[in-house]
């Protein structure tokens, strides 16, 4: 079963948004068994559309569309669907009830516009928006099934969760099929492609393996694509395991994980408290562990001391140690790490300090240069990091950086 | 001048990883002056990739291909463009020596795989890669210039504009063209078609309009994409003039300014520092500001104060009123805004403190309630805001929001 997924609006194809749209149905098809063959983006235009609805109906069962369906007049989509499913455009009173409902809860009031999104061609199926006015539609033409959403993240999330899924599993048939992926922090690519070769080599034809790398982990993900194998899941279960055996102190995810998630877990686990003093990572460290649900279970709070002043008005560092040693100093990242565990009344902490860049740096302590400190009741560790020279990415891979040290200490709790 | 970007590999399929780099190149191709008229991701197969290329080669003049090139066996991109040109892989000696050369300075031992990096198509022409062992590659073929380049964002995106684009610029004459972006803040998506009806129906035919909504910003682009008029950026100026005369008081920047880029140019220009307290928003804020390269200049640092012992601790938060308010309220937000601005000494300070869900929610204050003060030397203002259901979203909109209250705030100021 192949599914093709188009994107349609100028603001991807002038690089002005990022397509995540494409991701979340690319990964919630392949969850159900739906192998995802081409992605397209292309212009909200009549012909570019047409062409490219032709063009997906002769590789795929499936077409799932977004964008198009807002309530301004950049949106053609859906008289470009009304006419390629050879029907046109009616006014719903359902969808107009529900418009006006939604619109009355916000306290807006409903214009011409918005009336307008109720009309849609009378042979589409409705997929109903409950968070928004443009409706999802399902059509069907010569075997194919094409499915039309707005191109709003989370509208187009809801509407295919809790509407298009159901749906189309009960109107395909679908195969066995599995995905995994292992998280791996710790090895380079052609490392761990050396070290796993041997095993990477004996996989039999089904199953592929893939190489993801990311800043400071890897990720290698094992998939069984042969529609015709009834044991695919089986295959990659038994490979997963030979895996694991080769690289197990490498690993420390599966699938979605994430670091964020991965550590507060072990807190939750050790039932242990955390505080986190930031300076180069500037409040990203604790921008990714309130990311998780539940977090205020374990997380105390931060402080990101931006300034020399607030390094020791706030975390109590030391005025000399700053004078002696620099802002960014193993003796400054150690005391960082120790007021906030202090302050915060935690059972450990993490620090950062570093220069981000793109200015700041000098021959000693170039850019990218970085202290990381983790702290506990009776051990301060500190390492240095030397980063690269682009301020986003150094951010990241420190932030990244520290949460690993912190799941390294938390590990060696019995 | 048309170009069509394919993008190789199956981690964007399986929706693993979103793609950054379309994103980007179709950006970079458009500041030239050279429209993307259509983004496609295929899987790292053969076939795949050859039809791609056909397909877009019969279209655009420019095709630029990114992905499949690291130096694991998922990758098959090379042979499949060395077969697709007619040529063969061939060992470069100076790719070789250049990959010698950056891993020693790495401390990285050269292995197989890499030495295989240096294989490469023998007609093309080599895009150097600084930074990473995959170099890009430049072929022509019956009219067409196919660009490869690695997958890597920031190696990718270093080859794009230190070597790619100076020599596209090179073969290619283009005509002039122009974007711009109007960030507006203030008026819904309807509301603001409403408004500007009258000019939108009035633009002349080579003017587009297109609405990008996000998170509390709608963004109005206006461009000139007709390649046989010589007036186009001319025209756009004269319409961005009428644009802005209808709806200045709701625009905050243009292009790719972003609220926290105006927010620290703002603070800049009335010389006044900063300080954040954070409970919903986890640091959330403190990392968009930290984003901004300078933002020491103003930025003093924040508080992530998650616990409601912290928020006494720390921010010096009065107990009796997490007691009889709770911890959501507008007498904690306003206490927090004045203990941040306090304890860094700062000249102004912004607070949130609300209910990110998905659990903590009750009748009287649902998940999505947020608080939201602002703290100056004179005066406290705060807002309460009902967001939505879904965590991260509710963290972006009030991060969001608190920055636009700075705005204001900072607006105030002569």
């Amino acid at each position: 079963m192949l599914a093709e997924i188009i994107t349609i609006g100028d603001e991807i194809l002038i690089g002005q948004v990022v397509d995540t749209n494409s991701a979340f149905l690319a990964a919630e098809l392949n969850k159900v068994g739906i192998r995802v063959g081409q992605i397209t983006s292309i212009s909200d235009q009549r012909n570019p559309i047409l062409t490219a609805l032709d063009e997906a109906a002769k590789r795929a069962g499936l077409v799932v569309i977004t964008g198009g369906l807002g309530p301004t007049s950049d949106d053609i989509t859906k008289q470009t669907l009304a006419d390629y499913f050879h029907t046109k455009l009616a006014l719903k009173k359902e969808v107009l009830d529900h418009i006006r409902n939604l619109l009355a809860a916000r306290g807006v009031e409903v214009n011409d516009r918005n009336i307008r999104q109720a009309e849609l061609p009378e042979s589409c199926r409705l997929l109903h928006n409950a968070s928004g006015t443009a409706q999802g539609m399902w059509f069907e033409k010569k075997g194919t099934v094409f499915i039309s959403l707005p191109g709003v993240p989370y509208e187009m999330e809801s509407i295919m969760k809790d509407y298009a899924l159901p749906q189309i599993k009960e109107f395909f048939h679908l195969p066995p099929l599995r995905h995994i992926t292992v998280l791996t922090h710790g090895l380079a690519e052609s490392a761990m492609a050396m070290k796993i070769e041997p095993w990477e080599k004996a996989l039999p034809a089904s199953v592929r393996l893939a190489y993801l790398p990311s800043p400071g982990i890897l990720r290698l993900r094992l998939s069984c694509f042969d529609p015709e194998r009834k044991n695919g899941p089986e295959l990659v279960t038994e490979e997963l395991a030979k895996l694991r055996r080769l690289i197990s102190e490498y690993i420390f995810g599966y699938d979605n994980d994430t670091i964020e998630e991965v550590t507060g877990r072990l807190l939750r686990e050790k039932k242990r408290t955390l505080a986190v003093a930031e300076s180069c990572t500037g409040g990203k460290i604790a921008s990714l562990i309130t990311s998780v649900p539940g977090c205020s279970d374990y997380f105390l709070g931060s402080v990101t001391a931006y300034s020399n002043t607030s390094k020791c008005a706030i975390l109590g560092v030391n005025q000399a140690s700053i004078q002696s040693h620099g802002a960014v100093s193993q003796a400054v990242v150690e005391e960082m790490a120790r007021g906030a565990r202090e302050r915060f009344g935690a059972d450990i902490s993490i620090a950062t300090t570093g220069i981000a860049g793109p200015s700041g740096g000098s021959v000693d302590k170039p850019v990218g240069t970085t202290w990381i400190a983790v702290a506990t009741d009776h051990i301060v560790r500190s390492e240095k990091f030397i980063l690269g020279e682009h301020r986003g990415r150094n951010i990241s891979k420190a932030a990244v950086a520290a949460l690993f040290m912190l799941r390294k200490e938390l590990m060696r709790i019995p």
